[in-house]
């Protein structure tokens, strides 16, 4: 099924707002219900293909055959930038401004090297398009004379090695894909970011994903153990040992490039055996700092919950509160702060280490409060995009920013981008509501994730841009990165620059012009374009 | 205290075999004792430096002083090479070939800046050093005209986060003075590799070092959280977060760098409380195939121990027998083989751990053996290279190399490298002795690492050569990775080069001439000189 051209997901799941929140949005953040005015696809008429004749010949040879070429406008645009808010809403302008020249669809490593080849010989630019859910400007290069290299057909299960616990993934498997091939085989391999329905294997290697279970499965980047590149000169093979003292890692060189050093063809991935049994359960903190600090001391001295997230007190009320309920529970002032755990894995494990973890919960402050919002948290957890999308049709603007920071800087941090947010917006007009959470937890810091809602401005995506980009400041002054599981694409970039330095980013372009000298690759994503 | 210059450690603890070990040596390997004529070190006679004054004087200027720029005999042989057993051959032998021309002491990270500088001025290379302790040739570049930059100077603690609970180490800490620094604070970085009492927290970034609790702590690699390094075209910062999506991971391209990038001015490390409470023991296994499979079930399962490891049959006779029984236990042929395992942390929490360890040991067909067997190795942890020296002294050839795989590939690779070392030097008339325990585990793999004694040859170096090329493609044949934590150096870069591939190769030395681009660096260690 192909993702709503649109917005996110299904186009069966899209549900508007009901109309409680519709007045909610009203009162509280003046976002007034805008003329529907909805474009259809083939209302969009993308300018026809530059791609010549002959280009389009080598690419149909790379890939086997004309059929795995597609310079349609309904391709095309399906292929258009990613998932971020401003995509949404200027493709749903009928903007086609960044539609490829045409759609690729290789089956194998070969094919992709062809490809390369191809595209070198006749002067395109190659973008790797793997689930498509980029939200930060990573499917959009800064040359129009490119083509989506759309790695759906490599989704095939190539190895899987029980005694070591690995397994040999093609970057076009969607996780769910990935998921069901594994399990047929009794392990998992525990990656569930909320891109989860969407997403692939080469994307998240590609763009150092991080799932909602990171605390029990590790980062993406962490379960990675071996990587085939393919590049404009030749192959780069990764990963010959699970760890290795024979110089610096090259996993982590690809990992994280996003496309501009290569094609990644295949993830050997660490697995585990499939959970035997799953529990999540909600906890109540009094205020944000208090459970930052209980998740603090399970993420330092565990046990470590396999799910360990924590709501600010705003994303609480607006999450916990039936929509006429927020009112009330705002004047109280004691909605306090959510907190969701989860424990995942063989009986015997799950529940020693969900009284351990429990013990020192409680001990930090906390309250019990049941499964019931642990299993709600569940049952939702990939449906924030929709709710976008309804947000959006509804009249408002929401989007979601994330950084990490070592622990002694999160409160800093926290607050200051969430100031940086709320004064750019509200002096232009549409007062936000900010909400945040952490997800992600490491014995040394945390991540932060925000939600901005507010009503939005003539030009929304102009509306938003100084608040997004007073945020990238707030983040870079406070001592966070400018993503922790997100990326770079082109909407961090100058900041990335900023973050890596100098001689940081003069290292990666150097790593760049060897491996994909004609900038082919990507270009203008991640590394500023030559 | 300065290292034996010909040998390891302290002088004050060098001891000779006891008659029982050199008659075990003559019977059962025919080493034979050999005339002392041992060296002193005024008997050897380096070269007259050849970095002109002018250079000098520059480099003064560069750390503040001359007295901080050394050319005395004494102190150029003492940071001639490392402490390979080739290394210690030639030294004893009086080959100075390889002595640098100057020791320069750097105090600050402007200082190695400015030393950069100055080398670059006047065409003198770098080698970085911190302990001295290479195996594998990283400070013996392959041109004369070098300066070694020895890091002792900078041994400050520079800060340190209990919330975090990070630290920021200068790099010529040696591993000892960097625990008693953070112990003052309650706080162990918990690495403790062989060489621990010697070597330095940069040598241990710059080699990814992995020591003996990496089953609890990690590798080194691991508990690095940042870097600075110092280069020829400036700083490069590293390491705003613990986690990041924010491109490809800029540590880990730094760390295995082994001073070809630049020179590591200091390291933000993660730092765990100290433990109440240490506990080692020892178990039984029938065969290294059993006692692997039983490690590798804690390794993928858990509960993981602090230490873990395993020596095969021939490494358990050796170490538990007294001389005079591993004849008759070798007749019996029940020696099983030792497992070690060790638990480090608080009270609560060591003894559930071991409890659940143990039944998966016992499990696994283990027989405990008490604490004995844990606690002497503990004692004696330090002491292998003491050994080594003792052995040497006594007319014998030992040496050790090291490699880690998936764990499938674990058992193909043991007997190859085994058969390679076996066969090679059986052949050059001097059947050895190979022992092997696997020291550190990993969910999907394991290392390996091989100690080899034998009788020397005529000039032992050219006896051994051939006998190491045979174990290193041994180890790329049987899927191996050329070093789990010895690292690169010159010894094993040409296999490394296969290792990686020319794009791997391409990608690294493309780094390289962005940050050193007159290739002042360790020139030929890790990459090939250009």
């Amino acid at each position: 099924m192909d993702m709503l051209w649109n917005g996110w997901g299904d186009p069966a799941k899209a549900a508007p707002l009901p109309d409680t929140a519709t007045a909610l949005l009203r009162d509280l953040l003046g976002v007034t219900p805008r003329p529907a005015g909805a474009l259809a696809l083939p209302d969009l008429r993308p300018p026809a293909t530059t791609a010549a004749p002959a280009a389009l010949r080598a690419l149909a040879d790379a890939v086997g055959g004309a059929e795995h070429v597609r310079t349609d406008a309904e391709s095309r645009i399906r292929h258009t930038r990613g998932k971020s808010t401003p995509d949404l809403l200027r493709i749903r302008a009928g903007d086609t401004g960044d539609v490829p020249q045409a759609v690729v669809l290789p089956a194998s490593h070969e094919d992709v090297l062809a490809v390369l080849r191809a595209c070198a010989a006749h002067g395109l630019a190659v973008v790797p398009f793997g689930g498509g859910t980029s939200v930060v400007g990573g499917l959009a290069p800064q040359r129009r004379d490119f083509v989506a290299l759309d790695l759906r057909r490599m989704n095939a299960l190539l190895d899987l090695d029980p005694v070591s616990r690995t397994a040999v993934l093609q970057p076009g498997l969607r996780a769910p894909e990935a998921e069901a091939l594994l399990a047929a085989r009794g392990f998992t391999l525990g990656h569930f970011p909320q891109s989860f329905e969407w997403a692939t294997v080469g994307g998240f290697a590609a763009a150092r994903s991080s799932g909602q279970a990171s605390a029990g499965y590790g980062r993406f980047d962490e379960m990675v153990l071996g990587l085939t590149l393919a590049t404009p000169e030749g192959t780069l093979e990764t990963g010959r040992a699970p760890r290795s003292a024979a110089g610096p890692d090259l996993r982590q060189l690809v990992l994280g490039s996003e496309g501009a050093f290569g094609v990644i063809t295949s993830v050997t991935v660490r697995i585990r055996p499939l959970p035997e049994h799953r529990v999540y359960e909600g906890w109540r903190f009094a205020s944000f700092e208090e459970g930052a600090a209980a998740l603090r001391r399970l993420a330092q001295d565990g046990p470590p919950p396999t799910v360990l997230r924590l709501s600010d007190e705003t994303e609480t009320l607006v999450g916990l509160a039936q929509p006429d309920a927020i009112g009330a529970a705002a004047a109280r002032g004691d909605t306090g702060c959510l907190a969701v755990t989860g424990y995942e894995g063989a009986r015997r494990d799950t529940g020693p280490r969900r009284e351990r973890a429990a013990a020192v919960l409680r001990a930090a402050g906390g309250t019990h409060l049941g499964a019931e919002p642990g299993e709600r948290w569940a049952r939702g957890r990939y449906s924030a995009p929709y709710l976008r999308d309804a947000l959006l049709d509804a009249g408002a603007f929401a989007e979601t920013l994330e950084t990490a920071a070592f622990w002694s800087r999160v409160p800093a941090l926290y607050d200051s981008v969430r100031t940086a947010l709320t004064d750019t917006l509200t002096r232009a007009g549409t007062p936000p509501l900010v909400m945040c959470h952490i997800s992600h937890v490491y014995e040394n810091g945390a991540s932060l994730y925000f939600t901005v809602v507010s009503a939005r401005g003539e030009d929304p995506v102009a509306h938003w841009t100084p608040a997004k980009h007073a945020a990238n400041e707030a983040v870079l002054a406070a001592g966070g990165t400018i993503s922790h599981h997100h990326g770079v694409g082109t909407d961090h970039r100058d900041w990335y620059v900023r973050e890596a330095g100098p001689l940081g980013i003069g290292a990666l372009r150097a790593v760049k012009r060897r491996l994909d000298p004609d900038g082919l690759l990507n270009p203008g994503v991640l590394l500023p374009a030559d």
